[in-house]
């Protein structure tokens, strides 16, 4: 029997009908060389033996003296928590696509251990997928990607991998993800009082009082100059995943003809998709949308405290000319990374706290604040280096599904594997009409780059 | 702009996370005479065509002044509402129950149209299916099998035959389904003040008040008499549905020998297999099971009024020898239809409401009554006479999914087709586990009466 931390704690508050807060993860596969035809149903077959489940997927939701806390379920129906499912003719990524943003959008059983894997066969030329869904309050989106990641192999001859509810557990464990998350920055906020989280309510007010103090502070005020725009409604609970893979090659390409990073590319990639979207949608607001990138601080002499800051990224969507809006936003990403540089690390954790603080203020009251922070999640979450197999089944790509909120409409999470950049864009799909166009406008970004540079 | 019924109100006020107010139907059609092999995907294709969509599948939920609403949804995306779906491999009725029971675990979207339907491919035997999903508040149970029915034809030649979407509007309209719902029985027990339910801590004052008095009063005693059972815990989130047809003639031939109704006889196989399954979970009350069973009670000769009464029957589940359980079931059910034919209209409503409330009183409170009036809600729905077509796709089976709720685990829901009995039974996962057993419960217990009755 595990409590839950105050923060786990704040998932489950945060959950609502229109608003689940679990988030997934998209493996793409083909099948091992000389593998039959029905190679997926053998393998469903042989997953539904696995049937030895180790923590924390063998772990529900319990409540001690009215505390929530994590037990074991001793009734753990493993075919409740693995499906094997297949696509409908032709079998296409967008069939795929599709059922992810279904399955994505459906809350799952609080009476049992809060995960779902689905094995998914009917992808045309001999692939399969498995998309994998766990609660936030169980497991935050960077430990589930490294998760994903050791249930695979460098090596395709390897077998006897696991899935991953049957992994050994790890002695290290995680916890430390570090920050850049909402849920995070309210316990900051809230110091000693969040580790004995009252009700809501009491949260929201603190927070509040500690948000008003700053906006008249000289060095916060350049916080809250985000725009309103139409991917801060309040959300429904559909969801619409999109995702595809870019060179990184190419993308790299780009960086030396500009003197930029990868990160400046990519964001510049969203810049561009963002721009064009609301644009068509005609809805587009006059002053630059911004975006929140978690950004890494580590340093090679720093020991201890948090690593993880936030950017508030303005991505220049008034800027017509894509060259000038990917140089802003390097300059601009620059200034904040030097910013950072000559924080102390109680400023660092300070200064990222308030930045997500309205976004947080909203997401407990419900009430849209007065002013935004900013206006979509930009987040690049480190994958795996190298070819990855399982079970001799090669890894063809991985691509996040992270959470859409309440005045969050979209979420564009990015990993990178086997020289590939992998775009995960979750959004909610009535306030985002038609959002799968936006990997149509992120490809034509990267195409603009390049003949611009040249390339 | 159509104001929510008190009725319709109810149900999205009982609807929560592990307890979905929707009701469903799975028609299982084989393909058409000489369709090609590609059939199912190629009707996804049209019925994606099929964007007129008429009431009451294009009005969704709002409020105004606080009052929940229906109004037509002008961003309506069909792609949302209609889904094609596949099976995975073999392909077998098996993963189509499964599918079915996943999906019936899902809430709806409450910002749009509260309805689904799944086209479903993969199916072995050049079959297909159709599972629709419908809220309750939108189309009750019975009006829903209506249109099921409406968009079939006798006529394997007729083509044009639109999707329930898209159904040309009926004059009459529903409304008139009749009792044997707790839901109704909530709104006449309290009368004129039902018509302008206030919040639920009132209704559920007022129904305790109305029921307390019952139970003092000599006439209506007899109700509370249902033993404790593991079908009457509170239910988690998840679905259990499995299905089967049974031939009428078989059912008819029991029915001749013993001098019983189909009825009767159908009763006495639920009891059956309810009595095998609680034995086999070691949880078999001593005293009998009690089953509530909506009947028609309409006459020739009467005018208006409710015609939908319930009988309280009792299963003879502590009755050992099959014989006598069947003969038993008659006569308690012959008993109460001769109560009922003697009963004054206002009587038949005050004794069903009763029935019916202590059931009712736990839905509003989640407070489980020191009494229980019924364990198990068994319910026979007309189907359709003779054989039907959808566009020349021959119509194999339909099977209701209906409702499970707290401290009414399970749910048996029947219907009649084309010289079959279709059973559909849908219960919570974990409450009951490995409730698709009952399929062979009910099987043996019918064999069992053949062998008895020497056919």
């Amino acid at each position: 029997m595990t409590p839950l931390s105050p923060t786990d704690q704040l998932f489950l508050w945060l959950e609502k009908r229109q608003q689940p807060m679990h988030v997934g993860g998209l493996q793409l596969f083909s099948f091992p060389e000389g593998a039959p035809d029905d190679y997926v149903a053998r393998l469903a077959g042989q997953l539904r033996e696995q049937s030895v489940v180790t923590p924390p997927f063998n772990q529900h939701l319990d409540y001690r003296l009215g505390q929530p806390v994590w037990v074991e379920d001793k009734h753990l129906d493993l075919e409740h928590h693995f499906r094997f499912e297949a696509l409908p003719t032709p079998g296409r990524i967008r069939e795929l696509l599709s059922f992810v943003s279904a399955e994505h959008s459906h809350l799952m059983d609080r009476e049992r251990p809060l995960w779902e894997v689905h094995l998914i066969e009917g992808l045309k030329d001999r692939q399969f997928a498995l998309y994998t869904k766990v609660h936030h309050s169980l497991v935050d989106g960077i430990s589930a990607m490294r998760m994903a990641t050791r249930m695979l192999s460098p090596d395709p001859d390897q077998r006897d991998l696991p899935p991953i509810w049957a992994l050994p557990p790890r002695v290290s464990g995680g916890g430390e993800d570090g920050g850049g998350s909402l849920v995070r920055s309210i316990r900051h906020l809230l110091g000693e009082s969040g580790r004995q989280l009252g009700t809501v309510p009491t949260v929201a007010r603190e927070l509040l009082k500690t948000v008003n103090e700053a906006r008249k502070d000289p060095a916060y005020r350049s916080i809250f100059h985000a725009p309103r725009s139409m991917l801060n409604q309040k959300i429904t609970g559909s969801r619409r995943f999109a995702a595809q893979s870019w060179s990184l090659s190419r993308i790299k390409a780009v960086c030396h003809a500009y003197g930029t990073t990868v990160n400046d590319v990519v964001t510049a990639m969203c810049a561009s998709a963002l721009r064009t979207y609301l644009m068509n949608q005609d809805a587009l607001p006059d002053k630059p949308l911004i975006a929140m990138v978690p950004v890494s601080l580590r340093k090679d002499d720093s020991t201890g405290g948090n690593h993880v800051g936030v950017i508030l990224a303005n991505l220049h969507t008034d800027e017509n000319d894509p060259e000038k809006r990917l140089i802003r936003i390097h300059e601009g990403m620059q200034a904040a990374k030097d910013r950072y540089a000559h924080m102390s690390p109680e400023e660092i954790l300070n200064y990222t706290a308030l930045t997500l603080a309205p976004a947080a203020f909203h997401l407990l009251t419900g009430m849209a604040p007065a002013w935004q922070t900013f206006n979509v999640v930009i987040s690049n979450v480190p994958g795996p280096d190298g070819t990855r197999y399982w079970n001799g089944a090669k890894l063809e790509g991985l691509y996040p599904v992270s959470i859409a909120m309440d005045r969050l409409a979209l979420n564009m999470t990015l990993t990178s594997y086997n020289n590939q950049v992998e775009f995960g864009l979750i959004g909610c799909r009535r306030t985002l009409p038609s959002l799968q166009r936006m990997l149509d406008y992120l490809d034509d970004s990267l195409t603009e780059l390049e003949a611009a540079a040249g390339l």
